[in-house]
């Protein structure tokens, strides 16, 4: 850690992974998952320019792509909680000057930004449609996990407005709702270019999708190798271990 | 064999795998692939009613369901000589009162049969739009391959309207236009809900997927286990050796 920060009641520090990286966390408000890790290794982002990620959270994935690109990346979270324990962690680690953690709304924007600026994007939305499953939970993680503030229409509609012709996005979602992700983003001019699905266990049905969009591209999908993430033994495989834990995350 | 049949020059007989069933193939005409075999496998059919097969080329599918339904099953087929082989295999087999192949077009199919006569409908249609690949093969097999009469969308708009509502479609195609497929499952108000992807290898890109889509459903995908093809030793793995040589094959 390079600065120190205010730590808040109910929060602590995490590392993050290998990279000599800090990360505020909390279980009551905000803590990543592995959703956002292999989400950070399955984009390819460019060395320099500028990048976006959705949906921000604690900041996460701006985090993790810092380790891999020397762009500008920016962060735009809703909940004033999170995107103050996210400002918190980027200074800890001595990353103003790269990483920005915007608070607002990401419907709105583009009003800020102007219409594709960034030349990649990645988001990690919430998963729940508003209709379904319980809302019991705290409000902090009801807005992380459901469609509150923002539906899946509404996460593409704003990342095709906001990243470049030729520019690509990259969203982690749950496989249930993979018919709709292609048609919207479809309707919405981009085109997917490479799927990958994550299955627990090389048995199993998947339980996560990685999909890669292109702004203005045409139909041509690769579907990736399948990631399995547990071994018959129930330990990480070794492709999980090396975004883990390295050498291969450094390496892109 | 159950009958004799006149096997045409450059014909000959196969057996349909383990069924005690014969099929007549020619390489210069068509043979089947595995992807017709997988997809008869995938096929979750109805014990009795009427299902269809489109693109029915020498009557592969509707011969390997016949293992394990009493349903009435229709395959039509465009090409009068591959349907000609297709009855002939029929009839070789004593098949006659279960299976009809019909010749025609399948966009012209509904003005016989009537809207949504059919409970189930699986089809392994030409994967190459008229734009891509080259058409220096043999008039057979173009047709075969090539969307030459009829495209994605007619095949998939032909599939809602002889289905009923309620009833599946199972396609097999290239992981490439999964977009397509799936867009236009959805714009026919065909829901996919279970998708499986082969991979020839555990580390390999998928290069088949196998699609069902429920008339009038609602959205939610379950994308199945990988199917992989070859071990590392290049042999076969377990599930394709049950699916070719039994004892699952006859179990479901």
């Amino acid at each position: 850690m390079k600065n120190k920060v205010k730590i808040q009641e109910q929060e602590r520090v995490d590392d993050l992974l290998t990279h000599e990286l800090g990360i505020i966390q909390s279980d009551e408000v905000f803590s990543f998952s592995m959703d956002a890790v292999l989400l950070a290794r399955f984009a390819s982002v460019p060395k320099y320019g500028k990048i976006l990620d959705l949906c921000t959270g604690n900041g996460v994935i701006p985090l993790l792509l810092s380790t891999r690109t020397k762009a500008k990346i920016d962060g735009i979270e809703i909940q004033p909680r999170l995107a103050d324990m996210a400002r918190r962690s980027v200074e800890m680690n001595g990353l103003q000057d790269q990483l920005a953690i915007l608070e607002g709304d990401l419907r709105e924007l583009v009003k800020k930004t102007g219409h594709g600026v960034y030349d990649a994007i990645t988001v990690n939305p919430p998963y729940m449609p508003l209709t379904g499953g319980d809302l019991k939970i705290n409000e902090h993680q009801a807005i992380a996990r459901h469609e509150i503030h923002c539906s899946l229409e509404e996460v593409i509609a704003a990342s095709m407005r906001l990243v470049r012709p030729g520019g690509k996005v990259y969203m982690v979602h749950k496989p249930q709702r993979l018919g709709e992700i292609l048609t919207l983003f479809r309707q919405y001019r981009m085109e997917p270019k490479g799927i990958r699905f994550v299955h627990p266990r090389a048995g199993a049905e998947a339980n996560m999708v990685l999909i890669e969009a292109l702004r203005d591209g045409k139909p041509d999908v690769r579907v990736l190798p399948p990631l399995i993430v547990y071994d018959d033994q129930g330990n990480y495989c070794q492709e999980i271990m090396n975004i883990y834990y390295g050498p291969k995350e450094g390496s892109a």
